[in-house]
């Protein structure tokens, strides 16, 4: 039997983890918007989670997944907006 | 009809996924513990950001989906690890 109230807890729950690392990131995504300065940021690293991002974008469509899916739809957004300020710097 | 080699992709992408994101966070822990400093990362950036990983992994769990569950495990010690250096700094 499927118990859709314990269901909609978990759905919720992913959505709740989506929310929560989403929301920590903006911070540094507004502070090179604001700054307009990313000197600090390792471009190496960017450039692993930006295709990390885009993974678990990949992986969320595929496993049908939509806590995922938005999470990092919106994670992608930030991370290229970094990752293409920062390359405009170098 | 189930195509393995198909399903066994996504997993593959998933797990890459994994790494690429693990992998990205590690030099900020690696940071932390060798200057044994964390005073320019955010305390409340870091809390949210610690408990969406740990909210992500019992998501992983309660979906039994070994990507999400690898992946937030690792980056919960190493987030745990920077917040714990974070309170104590303060």
């Amino acid at each position: 039997m499927y118990d859709s109230l314990y269901f909609n807890g978990i759905i919720l729950l992913g959505y709740f983890a989506a929310f929560c690392t989403t929301v920590a990131f903006l911070p540094q995504a507004l502070k090179v918007w604001r700054s307009k300065s990313s000197k600090d940021i390792s471009l190496s690293m960017f450039i692993i989670f930006t295709i990390g991002v885009a993974s678990w974008l990949i992986y969320g469509l595929k496993i049908n997944d939509k806590p995922i899916i938005i999470a990092n739809s919106l994670t992608l957004v930030f991370s290229l907006f970094i990752l293409i300020h920062k390359l405009k710097d170098k």
